[in-house]
């Protein structure tokens, strides 16, 4: 059988690097970034690509099954005009057209916690839960869902949107805020996810939660859990406290 | 007491006229819209204002007190590119900057049912509930939302997201298709349930539906009537049925 065609966008990024370094030989990989001097020792096919280039965007995702739409601005403090509006907001627009036009089975998109960080802290945010940014780099990942959704419903598209969390690789004694310890995702446990998004049996929108099985969870996993087959490896709480003994 | 100040943009709309004709006592309104040709019988002060200029819209925030936010291309066929992008995305940007910047207290951003129509339909949509869009004027619409939060967020601004549903003028013994008659909210209604908005005691984000009292609800308005006393006057089941006796 042959691999699935996947386009990885933002391919040069930190969760773009450990996908790639962990599942090149699973997946028939194209590498997109608008920097591509970072992509330089990779075998895989490589394109340049500028999302907010709607041509280029349809080049990339010509025979194309899956899109992995990673390309993004993800500062929490990024501008709105000058690079959340073209990058984010018109560059995922044209990826989602491209994808379509390009008859594409699927977009997973990468959104963020940020879009859902403005609900209170002592509560645990459902996949079902409204977006609510409290920086603009999260209004413009909930513009994504809302794409994402739309897309979804008026074509042949499959669309997942990833509420990505905190990726990060903590050491045991470190200390990091509580936000940060219970939005904790590994490398190992955000490729895994992703590579769950691109593989289960999905129809439709699906909204999923990118934490790994931490303790205490700002973002619940259990819809992720039951519609992707999703199993962390990792719980930050038992990373930081050295052992599982430490833990209890 | 001196009068509330008002800038309500897209005045010459549909929405903007009814309430206007009104409230144009209650209110010190100031009109804007991109054509004030329509405007010109009004005794109001008018202003002509492109949202997608943010000089203009700091201009026309000056010294107001409540910004009503209807201006919008309101088609669910509109463009993205050439028409929602610039006048319901980067517009409701620079109008939410502007009031922001000129030391406004509110912003009633004119949502709309669009907004959460890809609901399914036997599902009344709470005023809790996460948007889902069907066309790319209501995923406009759900970034306005995700805007109207984050900018309660960050600042002073007290904004109100107003899912306006099927703004009609029914006739006893017309026939409508179920949703826009479940949608319906009549004139009256949507003017009283936007000056709830403006005079409402209220504080940080609030989302809120715009149906009148109708036996059958597309969107619920329990949440509704709580926060902004919010008491509609009609009921199109009974206004297309004729009269209460017919409705049973």
């Amino acid at each position: 059988m042959s691999k699935r065609k996947l386009l990885v966008t933002g391919a040069a990024g930190r969760i773009g690097t450990a996908f790639i370094r962990a599942q090149r030989e699973r997946f028939d990989l194209r590498l997109a970034d608008i920097d591509i001097s970072r992509l330089s020792d990779s075998t895989c096919e490589i394109v340049k690509l500028d999302v907010t280039d709607a041509a280029s965007c349809l080049r990339a995702c010509e025979g194309v099954d899956t899109v992995l739409h990673l390309a993004a601005d993800a500062s929490p403090h990024a501008d709105f005009t000058t690079s959340l509006l073209p990058t984010n907001i018109i560059g995922t627009y044209n990826l989602f057209v491209a994808a379509k036009a390009q008859g594409c089975r699927r977009v997973v998109f990468a959104s963020s916690a940020q879009a859902i960080e403005g609900h209170p802290l002592d509560v645990q945010v459902q996949e079902d839960m409204p977006t609510r940014p409290k920086n603009l780099y999260g209004v413009s990942k909930a513009f994504g869902e809302a794409l994402a959704f739309f897309f979804a419903h008026e074509s042949n598209l499959t669309t997942v949107a990833v509420r990505i969390a905190n990726v990060a690789e903590f050491q045991a004694g470190e200390r990091h805020s509580a936000r940060d310890v219970a939005a904790f995702i590994s490398e190992r446990d955000v490729v895994h996810l992703l590579t769950r998004c691109v593989e289960a049996d999905l129809s439709g929108y699906n909204v999923v939660h990118g934490v790994s099985d931490n303790r205490y969870k700002r973002l619940a996993i259990d819809q992720t859990r039951k519609i992707l087959g999703y199993e962390p490896a990792d719980d930050s709480f038992v990373i930081l406290e050295g052992s599982v003994e430490n833990a209890g």
